[in-house]
């Protein structure tokens, strides 16, 4: 028989998106980490050892926007149609802004915000070699949208 | 040209399944693992050297479930919109019953049966240090139903 | 500051096999899947019509060990050095055997029982249209054992 | 604020695809490996070391086409409603071909070429003991058409 | 011939790590989410609706560390022997601690810093219903060592 | 009992290397993809509207790498040192090359030519709006050597 008198107190729990309507959805995330004046001039001149930082993260980005329903055990597989990442080189670090969106039954904003969290510890990667003190900060939710789709 | 004399017998077949409409489907699958009494008092007990036993197998069942296509080859890829995996604790073992939804073109039978399957290999995992006899039993398909969306 | 304090009872914890010194490592695990006659004639003969089912279940079975601390989250990765599956038909079902070898700092288990559960799963997605009554019992460890390297 | 002025010369990007309608794809592409006569008799007797070649090949290229979204940065998750690999065995060497077929916003193109590619790859894995000269060529789109869904 | 005089500037690299002699390796990266009051009451009552939030967010770390070389393009692969995530109820929102383990030829300080993103992502999508305002901060790594093996 | 019986002829097995002892590997693989003039200039001039196509085949190349023994069914996990990919823009298309090193029991052949597959496929995908004709060609391993660590 089925088990039905589980006590579910504290249970992990997908939640059943099936009877919501599959609309139009865009999510903005981001977030910055912060480097030493001789790291920003070195990402600058592309002079980082393993290569172009702010390509590579934004790379990384995009493809871990696709795995994020396999990293959070409760996010649901979705059909994005788009996953974007922009990068801004400032005077003490990176901005990195993340886009996902599709055409589904739940928000994108933890794809955007995946991409953003991947792009920033891919640039740490790239520039830890001569960066000791980096520090990642301010990952957040920029927006959320959604629209019907007529 | 296109190789169309190919001999075909026993040619392994992902199924067509372009031409079925969406529709929401249900599968509910069920299994068990033999433990010691010992065992299910240290998991009763929340003792386990490991952690938590049966939340971690439930997170790792919901997990699977997402990967089924992944690891099953002839399987098709699914917007699942739930996945859950429950767990009872019994004097000689722990049962575990795993649900897929989706709103899709095949049944979910397989990412319900993936999900108890991984559920119960956790477990297995968790225990192994001090229960050498357990095993794993009755996994079958408890329930499959779809309904056609109004 | 370090998170000294936390309480750890029941955290999920993966052991440290830091200090464990590289041995040979084996593991047969075993299983198997009840199948109607008419479904053992079928796989028989080959005429399964999503293809050669044990040939099928065996490759997915040998992926599924490669992917074992991906599933089953407090297993470590491990250098394995061999996963093989092997089927046997009986009258009333397949026999599987899984084996699984590395050179490591634990026991490779895990790995050889993956690979049963998922050459089970793939038989059972491959047979699904024409068998509804499959049940996979008995799934154990057949044998476990370390040689230190000279 | 949002990244508005980031400088987007050369940047990677995925193409948004929110406003493309859905329509039924299929893709089709080829591509062959060359091998020595006495590969081609030992393939065709099925006396390979690792194991019956295309069958192993057909499967590991089906289940490729299901990752290609993770393997190709820019490329979009699709629901795959069929995933087919051919393969021929010449007098010099293998063809093969690969469908994929989805009903979806982008073309399957990406999913027939990577089936195809992971193909070839794993005949080249499994003849590699014992040949030393294969090559693999050709490897093309063959066909891609889409249907309206009416 | 070898493309010898390909222009390398910028060009992502790989670091050569051959030549390294394995040592065991420690790093711990620490972050943490800040969440509204009424949040950390939920969490500390385990009354957030998908479940136990610092369970699920520890498994997830722990899962996401091993993923870290497929997330990150030029992270090489670890025989990772340990990796722990422990967290912290604060009175506004979670401290988060990653520990990474390896006996290998890099440092583990990626593995522990994706842990640590990871759970913190984890603990954003359960909460992400009742709190509107989470910022994830002050990511960093706290310490990384190594040991050579006598 | 063991299935010793089992009739092996055809059966897909990876083949047991744990009686190798572990060498320094390198491989280096090679191939091309044809372009029209008109996409080589593009590419020359970073216009390719869908970004800089090198930069992130080369990545593509470099992570599919890592994923080799995931692709391809009997291919050993192995502990990669290096991987490298080098492209180079001719008159008529790219040469790729890749590179691949491990200290361990196999060769790493097979991970340097799925890189230069992977690399060669985010080409074709990144020019596919532009170019009707491209083909993938000449896919060999040019080199392999070990080198006994004294």
């Amino acid at each position: 028989g089925r088990l039905t008198h589980v006590d579910e107190t504290g249970r992990a729990s997908m939640i059943d998106v099936g009877d919501k309507v599959p609309v139009r959805r865009v999510a903005i995330a981001a977030g910055r980490i912060t480097l030493a004046p001789s790291t920003v001039a070195l990402i600058r001149e592309n002079k980082v050892k393993k290569g172009d930082v702010l390509t590579v993260a934004q790379i990384a980005g995009i493809q871990a926007a696709k795995h994020t329903h396999h990293l959070i055990p409760l996010c649901h597989p979705l059909p994005l149609t788009k996953v974007d990442v922009r990068t801004k080189l400032t005077d003490d670090g990176v901005a990195v802004e993340g886009e996902a969106r599709c055409t589904g039954k739940t928000g994108v904003e933890m794809e955007a915000l995946t991409a953003v969290h991947v792009a920033l510890l891919t640039i740490y990667d790239m520039c830890k070699a001569v960066d000791k003190s980096m520090v990642m900060e301010g990952i957040h939710l920029v927006e959320k949208r959604k629209e019907v789709i007529e």
